[in-house]
């Protein structure tokens, strides 16, 4: 395990012995992101090693080992990081003191400053406005009076969510002109809250990311990015993401210029994912940047099967201090998540000529719950 | 820490059906075939588990479970197949007796008598000529006075093998005119052998074909057939598939011809591979086959990154009784083997723009051994 030797420096893994030992990746969470993350690690001949509050999550099929704990217990995080040589996470929704603890002593990536700003929905609209990347109106919710304030602003219609721990929609509640102020507020229980504007938007974008470092010069590997996928959602999940987005290119330069300005005031490794919203005005069209996600994302899967090094892959190496891999799309596709119980209708998806299937072996199915993807390759570029 | 086979229980699932529950598929062996047909399964949600002699392989890393044992424990082998759906394996070097034990109880594909028929040269070249498909010349040797006259007959250059477990060039003397035939003999140690006249081809070829049963109805699937590379060699071990190969295309058809024909009779489930030479006879080209392998193939790595489906995932799929996947290439590829110590220019293949990297994450290296391979790829089609 490298020991992190300064929180300001980038720790250094020594390539020239570690491209010829054998690695292990340390995965907080086991889920199917970490799941896929364990997937692309064995292709490049490094094992994971899992930190899971209940293995029950299907990432624990394919992981090396596992570890079993919360995220309360520190010393638990220590034994799982003790023999793993960069620690890593699948989704922002995990304990900040926790990762916190880690990146005292070890190598995590991405920094948990990206995650401490991508947890607090407010922090993440501040941080973006500090860099001039427009978001929409926003105002922050402590209370009730704060609230009442805040529609006063913003107007309707607008959207009252968590600060904390929201994501696929969750922790969310829509505001309209006739919508009952007071119990809008209360579906909240009291939780620290920010009220957004709804932006009207055209498309729904997003831009995945991946910044490495140089193992053996301690330097930053300019970042590289994939083509921009246009998303849409049903009941607030992420259903399809078809690429490439039916937008203008200077539209398709500006987000990828926004991603790059993210992710070096964060000075990141990894996986960067930026979804944003494209507003049209008049013959104008308008970017405004809705979340951060310092992680592999599901707007990147259709990676998997249009490119030659995909966002899992890519990420193990930016972590790892390898070369990032080219992210160059050479298919037209669309990624198609399988949900709830469209697990049962893999009868018809297997035969289809164009379709690469991708699934989670879940062993419960619910409504909506994320069971596999689809890439359905459309034409070559 | 947790290891995984406490941590997993495998409900009993009616082999017959279902695409709704979570499958499990027992392998024998550990190497690296085993490791991608795990990977392979994986991406379909479903579970692997590796029957291993001394859990050494890299597939062990990435199986969902392990069952350690000598293939003549057939109490073992029962615990091993007790609750997976199917069975297979792969290498053609493993022994018949098991896999005949196991095929009266359970589900095991490719069938056992392809496995017997692969194993023995003798019989695989009787078998061949039955099917009337063209072979070298070749002779049962089975003493030094069989070989003596054998060597009469068939003239040199010609190749001494052993009839059993011979792989990668492994278990075979050349002969020439000037060989000391005594000699020559003795380094078999009294193995039953073969003698085959050595053929002066012009590419050596290979046709992956997938085979499969459907579940639902119990017939079987027509088979499909991956695009043929030309295979090249050195020191006896594969180095390079190119694809397409460069021959005509009345060739390509009679190779994949002769794959259905051992197919059918064999009456084949998996990914069956056919080594054929491509023997000039002025201007016209001739096709011998050179030998059969009932299982995933190296001729066929670069289906990994050439094709919706890869011949892992399809052996999975024909295995299971799900249908057979588009088999169809949609980019020239050249597949390289890393060999031995080539693991430690890992530092320039990884850069590398349309390099596809597949490391094994094997814990020594020595001369020759496969540590992973490099799909290239080179252009559409």
């Amino acid at each position: 395990m490298l020991k992190k030797r300064d929180l300001t420096q980038y720790p250094l893994i020594d390539t020239s012995s570690n491209l010829d030992k054998n690695l292990v990746v340390g995965i907080i969470g086991d889920g199917q992101l970490g799941r896929m993350l364990v997937l692309a690690a064995a292709r490049l001949g490094v094992k994971c090693r899992i930190y899971s509050s209940n293995c029950q999550g299907c990432a624990i099929s394919v992981a090396d080992n596992v570890i079993q704990g919360c995220f309360t217990d520190f010393a638990n995080l220590d034994e799982f990081a003790n023999g793993v040589d960069v620690i890593t996470y699948e989704s922002e929704n995990i304990s900040l003191p926790a990762v916190k603890h880690l990146s005292k002593k070890y190598a995590v990536y991405p920094p948990a400053h990206a995650l401490e700003i991508s947890q607090d929905r407010l922090a993440e609209k501040k941080f973006l406005k500090s860099l001039d990347v427009n978001v929409t109106a926003f105002q922050a919710v402590s209370s009730e009076a704060d609230f009442l304030a805040a529609v006063q602003r913003i107007g309707t219609p607008s959207i009252l969510k968590t600060r904390f721990l929201g994501y696929d929609g969750k922790g969310q509640v829509e505001l309209t002109a006739n919508s009952e102020l007071s119990a809008t507020y209360s579906r909240l229980s009291g939780s620290p809250a920010i009220l957004e504007k709804k932006v009207d938007f055209e498309y729904e974008i997003s831009v995945i990311l991946v910044r490495g470092l140089n193992s053996l010069t301690s330097r930053v590997y300019k970042e590289k990015i994939y083509d921009i996928p246009a998303n849409t959602h049903e009941k607030g999940i992420l259903k399809r993401s078809i690429v490439p987005a039916p937008i203008d290119d200077n539209i398709r330069l500006e987000a990828k210029a926004i991603a790059c300005k993210i992710a070096n005031a964060l000075n990141y490794v990894g996986i960067l994912a930026v979804e944003l919203f494209v507003v049209r005005c008049g013959k104008q069209a308008k970017l405004l940047v809705n979340e951060i996600s310092p992680r592999v994302h599901n707007t990147g899967h259709w990676t998997m099967d249009a490119c030659v090094v995909d966002q899992f892959e890519n990420h193990i190496r930016a972590i790892l201090g390898w070369p990032i891999g080219n992210t160059d799309r050479y298919v037209d596709v669309e990624m198609v998540n399988i949900l709830g119980s469209e697990i049962y209708q893999l009868q018809s998806f297997l035969p289809q000529s164009k379709s690469c299937i991708h699934l989670y072996g879940k062993e419960t199915v619910s409504p909506l719950r994320k069971m596999g993807h689809i890439n359905k390759i459309k034409s070559f570029s």
